[in-house]
């Protein structure tokens, strides 16, 4: 991602500037919190804050977006596919439309770059449009049809129809590392929308204003397209209401349905709290990933130098605050391997401090290195422990920064240590370091559940790669050759999900239009009389779906 | 179901008995367990032991299934789509095979009669076929493959491929009310080997027999079709076994998913021990289900008669015995009314003792049945409590049986008391008489999650059957037009499944082919040499099968 692409808003450099007010948005309107509950954004760069009071939004907030978004649900379903398609592509436009002021915001509350947060937005752009795409085209919604044969025996055969309909109100829990692309209008509401569920978002606490300003648009939206307001809305939640709104959210009766983007303790918590619900509800929680990196041989002997490069570069790519960063690379020592490790080592010295998202952040990220580099038999070999120098003694005020780390290991040391396996949320990686090929094998058998695993193959590296990819099919959600796993694509065939800690329904993705399938479950229509079906299901295909009939993919009407 | 199917074993009426020896089979060889850990099997029709012993699992046995299955799932992706489609045909063969032998000794076990047990194995034998024709075609893998754009702005866009894969060895937990189509190869075990998954069961000790005789049969198949032996074992378990057998399967390393249908207390208890893994697995269980059922006004004045005869037939279905038993049927008074009840009262007056399955499932239904008799204002119109008031005094040998009855309240009572939204496993239904049509709606909003809900409606019922539709569509999985609930079609279309407590994972079906995708997670391929590739997803499309190519489906190979 180097270059930057141009925008909308790089178009329109003198639109005058929209400031967040520290509102939530509930049901169409902005709404002031209760000012116990007020908390503030803090700049990472000098640790001071933004400047704008956000008032948290209050237990009778929380309540009249739940019981809205009820009401939005019918309202919704009333509403044809192309409708909701017009409505995405409007929330795209009006988050667009936001201009410089939502980038300006953004990088004031995150500290990231506007190199990285233009392209964010427009991953969100393209997010909502592909949905919209998806939305129109409508064979997403998988039906299938079995006619009925009144005359078989012993019994009649009835007639069967099937597909995903939508579970209600879904509340959603934005993360820290994407103020856009997870968050007020990230992944999670946007498949919820698509999919026809009204959205309550809980807003990240670490980016009230980019959030604020996102519901600001989707709410203009909401009104353009005519759609009910309990469709959408957005709930400030810091201070001393933060914890207390999440409870509020995923054990309300008209919520049916919950996604986080966020650390395992905070995924895991939620979970347990929607299985005490008297009707539980599902919890799609992505958690820690460590994405190990596998260097081959062959590969490594011709072109060594170069994967250190990208793999370097990935690492440390938004100050290593990704959840598809690499955290693990295991390579085996030989030939070429002198001048990776030369050129890892090398990029890292020249590694200077960057600020992280927040003080939380930066805080685990110092403590999880410093357990780390306490391990008997793993090495400092690049950058600074400086960071981790900071768990003994972190500081309270100043810039929020981190220098990045390479840490080196034998195989034998990794394979000891299971804590080797976990996330290191920041810019940090472990070089593993193996004797042998094989062991490039048994380290992937070792592997937690990961978003994704990466091989770096040479033609030559044939069949390791095969048995790498066999190992790793059983452990991550995407495999990817010669590439790095940070920069995730929008598109049907991705998947950004695995199996626990990655997330904890690894049967479905986070990124993508399969997303949509997570505030979905199948419902069978037994002899329903074709009014009565939902539009899909009907005899004629009005929307010439690609529909399985009796087993079979065809668009056409039923019969003929 | 009135009349019987001709079967093979009928057509062979003097095939030499082949009867069970009390083992389990462990990855291809009959296994005896240890003498402590013997039981007997109860024939319900009198309550003495069937004669054979049965000894459960040893713990190494349990162990050794599980490590062979894993072995075996590696050994299975060798295998191509027709191998297994083959594999699965040939099972089918070897359950015919078994002839009579299977029936008689199912009745022995299960009390239940030839007319139900005979369509049960049929329904065994196609679903088997069914699952074979749907491998053998291959795009149930849900392929989807987005061409890469080496040229797009900032980034290139990779290749991405994806598809449904195996997740590894399954534990599958039968039920005591099927013991052929929910046990030994149940909906869950021959949707697993479908999807490329070794099956390990736990074998139910109310009908360890059949159990034993099918796992026989399958035994068999492996090994004419060549299969790693690990592919399928058969754990005897019962007497002080067996929950140490379940709590042994379900934390196996080599485990990867959990099938269930039984008990509410069972499934969730399964569900939590396998969150308790270092890495959690899926558990789908299938557990109670009400299966409302709605009469609407006209649709009474029309046929009230015809209804309650088809209603009742249902309730009394293998003595009650069934989870889409209809456990509550909701009905206006007004002018059918009338006839409506007193048709089932008559019904439910001549009902005489049937023998239910177990002395266990006898002491639940009289201890339920006694539980919702008690409550004031629930009265009983037809049939007896005899049963109930068996709670009082348990019999503890002699036939094993129950009278059915029929239940009365008004709907003032109904939603006053949450327990009746409860299930009652056995021959009884509580009628819920509402004064006005709005009622039904109001009931159909308090249901809680069930497999089904039965709408009976006339032409003029329709604006009716529109809010029923609606509201039943957010709670269970089927909703059934003019029909009862009992009678599970094998197909595409069919949900077998619910909202909580009907099932623990709603997004899913025990029955029909989808029911594989349980078994299976996405997992996405970037940029991976075609060599490397599933064969569903290489560039040639080998197997022509239906894909999703840049989100349009299509049978082509790629780039043509």
């Amino acid at each position: 991602m180097n270059q930057v692409p141009k925008t909308q808003s790089q178009a329109q450099p003198h639109a005058p500037a929209i400031r967040p007010a520290g509102r939530s948005y509930v049901s169409g309107s902005p709404v002031q919190g209760d000012p116990t509950g007020s908390f503030h954004a803090i700049n990472p760069t000098h640790g001071q804050p933004t400047g704008i009071v956000y008032s948290a939004a209050t237990p009778q907030a929380v309540d009249r977006a739940c019981t809205q978004a009820w009401a939005a649900f019918y309202a919704i379903q009333d509403r044809t596919a192309e409708d909701r398609a017009l409505f995405l592509e409007a929330i795209a436009e009006q988050i667009l439309a936001l201009g410089d002021s939502l980038i300006e915001t953004a990088i004031a509350e995150t500290g990231l770059q506007p190199q990285r947060l233009i392209p964010e937005r427009e991953r969100v752009v393209t997010s909502l449009r592909v949905l919209a795409k998806t939305v129109r085209e409508g064979s997403w919604v998988r039906a299938s049809l079995d006619k009925a044969d009144p005359a078989r025996k012993p019994a009649p055969r009835p007639d069967l129809r099937r597909m995903l309909r939508p579970l209600g109100p879904i509340a959603v829990f934005g993360a820290s590392n994407f103020p856009l692309a997870y968050s007020a209008m990230g992944t999670d509401a946007a498949s919820a929308l698509a999919a026809g569920c009204p959205v309550v978002v809980k807003g990240h606490p670490s980016h009230p204003g980019a959030g604020e300003l996102v519901a600001q648009a989707v709410t203009t939206a909401v009104g353009v397209c005519g759609f009910h307001p309990g469709t959408y809305s957005y709930l400030q939640a810091g201070g001393v209401r933060e914890t207390a709104i999440g409870r509020e959210l995923v054990t309300h009766p008209c919520i049916r349905g919950v996604g986080f983007t966020g650390s395992f303790a905070g995924g895991t918590a939620l979970a347990d709290l929607a299985r005490t619900r008297e009707d539980p509800i599902p919890v799609f929680a992505e958690m820690g990933s460590i994405n190990p990196v596998f260097v081959l041989p062959h590969a490594m002997d011709e072109a060594g130098k170069a994967i250190a490069e990208k793999l370097y570069n990935s690492v440390t790519s938004s100050v290593g605050q990704m959840c598809t960063k690499p955290g693990l690379i295991f390579a085996v020592r030989g030939d070429g391997y002198v001048e990776f490790e030369h050129t890892l080592i090398e990029m890292a010295n020249k590694g200077i401090g960057h600020t992280m998202l927040s003080r939380k952040i930066q805080g685990n990220f110092a403590k999880r290195l410093s357990e780390i580099a306490a391990i008997e038999g793993v090495e400092i070999r690049g950058g600074s422990l400086q960071t981790a120098k900071l768990a003994e003694n972190m500081p309270t005020e100043g810039p929020v920064s981190a220098v990045p780390a390479l840490l080196k290991t034998k195989f034998e040391t990794f394979a000891k240590h299971p804590t080797l396996r976990d996330e290191c949320f920041g810019p940090s990686v472990i070089l593993v370091v193996c004797e042998k090929s094989s062991q490039l094998f048994e380290a992937a058998t070792m592997i937690r559940g990961s978003l994704t695993g990466s091989i770096m193959t040479g033609p030559l590296d044939g069949a390791l790669a095969k048995q790498l990819h066999t190992a790793l099919e059983m452990r991550v959600g995407r495999i990817i050759y010669n590439g790095v796993p940070t920069g995730v694509e929008v598109a049907h065939s991705m998947v950004h999900g695995g199996p626990f800690p990655a997330s904890n329904q690894p049967q479905t993705t986070a990124v993508g239009p399969m997303a949509m399938e997570r505030w979905c479950r199948p419902v069978c229509y037994q002899n329903a009389p074709d009014p009565l079906l939902p539009i899909e299901l009907r005899n004629a295909n009005p929307l010439g779906i690609a529909r399985l009939v009796d087993g079979e993919w065809t668009n056409k009407p039923l019969g003929t």
